[in-house]
């Protein structure tokens, strides 16, 4: 092979610096990794100490500087946020470089922008370290499994969220005390609001979808419910029911009649959902990631590990310069893409309403501990032609009693019409927590 | 695009009618798939009934005639079995065409040949049918983790044995009774040797191994424990120690010592398993797979789904398909191929002797009811340098006691050894069952 492919890395924290670790010690690693090298680093801070042996002369403030650079063929970017992440990709693709990222939230956001310029500048913007850390997923999704009509797509993609409801489900304390000690573990930020607000699953479902099922969706528009509402009680009832909790991001191809002509309708939420412990997505425990796969004529397949960390997400970014090593290496002509590699989009899909959306329900309430209370509340839901899966009463304490209703199928509208219904019955006192169920 | 590229079937059972099922209707997955066209299907009897609609001129009673055919661009292999699988395969190749095969038996046995051969050809031969059904592992082992030191694979690769097991455990039957229920439920072939015996998993991890480290091992040599002598006694006792029992296929890297400077030292091995409750693997029940990948950095991760099956082993074979469309789509030059995909072997390994693997030790052992029966027992292993984790006596009936240790990590020779005067007290009457516990 000729000349080694040139990699300008924009960042230097834990995920930048893993990645220079695994160029700088090819040993033992597949061979290709030998024709990467590192030839310019952006960092924030140049009087920073590393934890890597990169020459200081690589270094610089001015991460334009690396994106300019004519000996840097493939741009890595690891820095996070959207600006100045997105403009430097922009400007990396206009000079006809291809681009690796780990942003979720820039591809989430501006991920249509991003592929149009990508596709009009023939090089290729690979993500595979954006969703499930080292898990192998866009690249499955991509490739491994384009014979298949994708009904489905979930996932639990969260880390941080998923290790707070285990220790909330195996200890039984509160959200808040556990966000506090996971904050001071290093497994939640000190802004929490992207991982427990649900956020940031909907950024990943949202890229997830895309390549699923074909097209973009719009990522304003994904319902999202975060874990901040939970408490431990829910989790508790839950598990007595036979259910785990987990904050489950969906995608989900919907039946025949929503089909308008010329687009292809989705249902995509990010929610917390209750889910059968026999299901292979029951048992994802602490900061692992697992998405789950439904295609015809696959059945069900799920990818599972560690969703986030420096170590997966290097693995993740080596993933993709590869496959760019790759391509290079068999003579890649200048006008033309690999189509499963570039992914682009070949189908126009669309959000449906969420009020079209159907799920079963979990709800918890609060009521006077008086008879009859059970037979109200189904009459209620059978008037709004809601059926029920069960209905029952937990503890009755001082302050009335714990009614735990699991609807069957309903749309969302159905359901929220319900509600409103419910709320206004006298005997009602709290409506206390709202999940779904699968 | 041009042209599409002919490909020739060899083998119209029910993957193969899987795959032309997808071929022929593409709406609703990958467009590349469009760029694939039917050719040319050998079948074994034209005058039987096909529940495709392939058109009848298509088909053929010869395979070398498909083989052979000039519109024949890509050669899809599912009949099974060694021969004529091998033979063909090697023609195809030697023509110049690449091969896309689900045949795992042809792959352990004749891989280094067939690779070779495709190697100075210039063609890729595909195998992610061959492990896994439909589960893509193939790929991310060649492709997404290639920035890893893979350190171990562990895999539930047999979807019989897995279902044999799952009812032995869920009903507390024996192996012969459920083996019979499998075979009419047509799980279990009416010679049930290759899955039961640990055959098909010894190929399959041999495969598997010789892409995780970069090189063919002799498939002749990985030591075979099939679960034929398992009974539900096993399972019961394991299940009530905290753990499940799998048919486990092992590829694991071995510690420094071993380093011979040329090659790279394996331990594998097939062999029914005990494993913890909590291990990710212990949760895959029924006909599933699972394969398990520890890599530094990435960690773990896992792969699980429907490991045979014709729609899922049809997805698979489309997959490869469709790299090799992508990659014609670039161009490909004739002289070069993308090494990701190729997939050609880069190191030396080697397995070691099997009395140097390191392994814990569960055995089940019918002894008399005597008073200090344990306590010999534990002396005896003392003796030999083998600790004990656990040594538990379980029912005791006329027959005797039954007693399971559980040893420490030793070596497979000095635990032979132990076993040898183990079987010569003249208190144990019986060796019943031995199996090894991660």
């Amino acid at each position: 092979m000729g000349k080694k492919i040139g990699v300008g890395l924009l960042g230097l924290g834990t995920v930048g610096t893993g990645v220079a670790n695994i160029i700088h010690n090819p040993e033992g690693r597949h061979p290709l990794i030998t024709e990467v090298e590192l030839v310019r680093v952006a960092v924030r801070d140049l009087a920073k100490p590393r934890g890597t042996n990169i020459p200081k002369k690589l270094l610089t403030q001015d991460p334009q500087s690396v994106v300019d650079d004519p000996s840097v063929e493939v741009v890595v970017e690891v820095m996070g946020g959207i600006e100045p992440a997105r403009s430097l990709i922009l400007r990396a693709i206009a000079a006809g470089k291809s681009v690796v990222t780990a942003n979720k939230a820039v591809i989430a956001h501006h991920g249509q922008e991003i592929a149009a310029a990508a596709d009009a500048a023939k090089v290729y913007v690979l993500i595979e370290a954006a969703v499930g850390g080292g898990i192998p997923i866009i690249e499955p999704l991509k490739q491994s499994l384009g014979g298949n009509k994708i009904k489905k797509v979930s996932g639990i993609v969260n880390g941080t969220t998923n290790y707070i409801l285990s220790r909330m489900t195996e200890e039984g304390v509160n959200y808040v005390d556990v966000l506090k000690e996971a904050q001071e573990l290093g497994y939640a930020e000190a802004d929490p609001a992207a991982d427990v607000e649900g956020l940031d699953a909907a950024d990943k479902i949202s890229i997830l979808s895309g390549l699923a099922f074909g097209g973009p969706i719009d990522r304003e528009g994904v319902p999202t419910q975060g874990i901040t509402n939970l408490s431990s009680r829910d989790i508790e009832y839950a598990n007595e029911l036979g259910y785990s909790v987990k904050l489950l991001a969906v995608a989900e191809k919907l039946h025949q009649e929503f089909k308008a002509a010329s687009s292809f309708p989705l249902a995509v939420w990010v929610q917390p959902t209750l889910i059968p412990e026999k299901h292979p997505l029951a048992g994802v425990n602490g900061v692992n990631n697992a998405i789950l796969i439904e295609g015809d004529p696959i059945g069900e397949v799920m990818f599972f590990g560690p969703g986030a960390g420096a170590g997966p997400t290097a693995s993740a970014v080596v993933a993709d310069l590869l496959n760019i090593a790759g391509v290079k290496t068999i003579g890649h002509q200048a006008d033309k893409l690999d189509p499963l590699l570039a992914a682009t989009s070949w189908r126009n899909c669309q959000l449906v309403e969420p009020n079209k959306i159907v799920q079963k329900h979990y709800l918890r309430l609060q009521a006077e501990d008086t008879p009859g209370v059970i037979g109200q509340i189904g009459r209620v839901f059978g008037d709004h032609n809601v059926s029920i899966q069960s209905i029952i009463q937990f503890d009755s304490t001082e302050a009335g009693a714990e009614i735990v209703v699991i609807t069957h199928e309903v749309t969302q509208g159905q359901f929220n019409s319900s509600l409103a219904s419910i709320e206004e019955m006298k005997v009602i006192q709290r409506l206390s927590a709202h999940m779904i169920c699968i």
